[in-house]
Formats: structure tokens, C-alpha cells, sequence
């Protein structure tokens, strides 16, 4: 049974995503990368119109991986300053997850690291080299965000 | 000149709405109440269907009123756990109003309260009871998220 699963990792400046495809038969599992990368919006544009700009590239996105499942890193406090634009930029992203009525699972930083490496607190790194050993790529996925996405989806299909 | 405003208090259970008309000839200036109330959307709906429920009446609400200027009140951090909720809706109408490419005005609740009262630490009832005045309204303007919709959008009519 074929499944395809997108990781997103929200953000106003930049938004990561990795979208792989999971294969499993009564015999043998396989996980192979569809895609990844990022959705940037420049600090130049309104609030609005990033926002606008993240809603129609992720709706884009969508349409082009149509997953049957979709990761997404929960969102903690980290800087002030900061949360409200990421926290504004992942209502967006819930929305046309919603929109597309596509499951979701959600994920912290810790279980992504837990669930790729054995521990809670490894480094970027090492869930780099986790996601490019088991997607069988021949070097580190990136950007960082990407990456980040590509973490998200495999923890999802870890746990499927 | 007319010209119509509408004021937004966003929320994920309640986002408070009121709109005004503003006439302003060479000799006078007038302005009535449009329409007020909330969007609410039940806390036994995932955070999805909740945003897709903001931006599908949002949306509407926009489509009947056809304001010529948004007014929206600016976050702050409030309580920990709900600021999170809030700009996640908050996104998702900053989203809509550049959907439509209104203009915006943000206010914090202390200019709202100065710009309607004289003094920006009045409390809730001074600022109803001059929204009421000001509209000519034969009772206060409830519930109290749709009088801070009025509120914003007589400030915005004030500061134009």
C-alpha cells in the first residue's frame, strides 16, 4: 500500500517541506523522497501579503504531492518577537490543511530528533544524516528547513 | 463622501465585527452603524475546521459589508496559552483582508480607548456607552466583542 506524506515546518520568512513516499507490501517497506524545499516570503511585503503568498504556494504544493497524510512541527514559545508572525503564518497552513480535509499529525522538536536519532536532544546534524541514510540520498538534504520537513515526514512514517 | 469601515477584534471562539457608513460632506460629517456581531466557532471543532469556519464567514462578512477600510486590533501577548490561538486566527484574517486587498489600519486597545473616551486606560463601559453616543444607538452594543469591533472602526473613522 502506497502512502505519501508531507512534512511542513512553519514559518513567515520560510517555510520547509518534505514530501516522501512510503511503500509497504506483506513483504518489505521502502520510503522514497518525492520532494523538498522551502516557501520564502520576502520581509519587504505586507504581513498580508506573505501570508497570501504562503497560502497559494502551499495550496500549489498540494495539489502537486496530493499526500494522504501531512506532519507538522507543534509550535512552542520561543522568541517573543517572534511567535506571533510563525504563530500567524501556521493558522494559514492549518487552514488549507483543513481546506484539503488532510490528516494531520503533529510533532515537537524533541519527538522528530527521538524518533530519527534515539535522542530527545541530538544536534541538526544528525537528524540530517538520519533522514539522508534512510531516504538513501547521496548527500545532507538542504536547506535546513527542508530538511526539518523531510524529518517530519519520516517521524510520521515511523509511526504509521 | 461615504466611505465604509469595518472593525475587527479577531479570535478563534469569538472574532468581534462592527461596521460603519461615514459621510463626510463640505459642510458635515456624519456616521451610522452598518452592522455589528461575532464570528464564533465551537471549541469541539479541531483548530482546522475552526479557521476554515473564520475564513468562510470572514469572507462573507466582507463580501455584504464592502468596506473601503479594515480596522483590526493589534496582538500583544495576553496569556501564554491563548496567544497562540488568537494568531493563528488572527493569520488567518490577515489572510482574507489581503485576499481582497483592503486597506488596514491596526490599533491597540489603549488607542481605541483614547481615541473614544479622551483616556486610554477607560474601561470597557466608558468606551461602549461613547460607541453608543457617537452611533446614536438607543442601547449599549453587545456582546462585548462586537462592541470592540464598533470601537476599532470608529477609531479608524476618527483618526481619517
Amino acid at each position: 500500500m502506497e502512502k505519501r506524506i508531507l512534512g511542513i515546518d512553519p514559518g513567515l520568512a520560510t517555510l520547509g517541506f518534505g514530501a516522501v513516499l512510503c511503500d509497504r507490501s506483506q513483504t518489505e517497506s521502502r520510503v522514497t523522497v518525492l520532494d523538498f524545499g522551502i516557501i520564502q516570503t520576502p520581509a519587504k511585503h505586507d504581513i498580508g501579503e506573505r501570508l497570501c503568498m504562503i497560502y497559494d504556494d502551499l495550496t500549489s504544493l498540494i495539489n502537486y504531492v496530493q499526500p494522504d497524510l501531512v506532519a507538522i512541527e507543534k509550535l512552542f514559545f520561543y522568541k517573543m518577537g517572534n511567535t506571533i508572525a510563525v504563530a500567524q503564518a501556521r493558522g494559514v497552513v492549518m487552514l488549507v490543511l483543513a481546506q484539503f480535509k488532510l490528516p494531520l499529525l503533529e510533532f515537537t522538536p524533541a519527538q522528530v530528533k527521538q524518533s530519527l536519532t534515539g535522542h530527545g536532544n541530538a544536534d541538526k546534524r544528525d537528524v540530517q544524516e538520519a533522514v539522508a541514510r534512510e531516504l538513501s540520498l547521496d548527500r545532507l538534504p538542504k536547506p535546513d528547513d527542508a530538511a526539518d520537513g523531510l524529518a517530519l515526514a519520516m517521524t510520521a512514517w515511523f509511526q504509521s
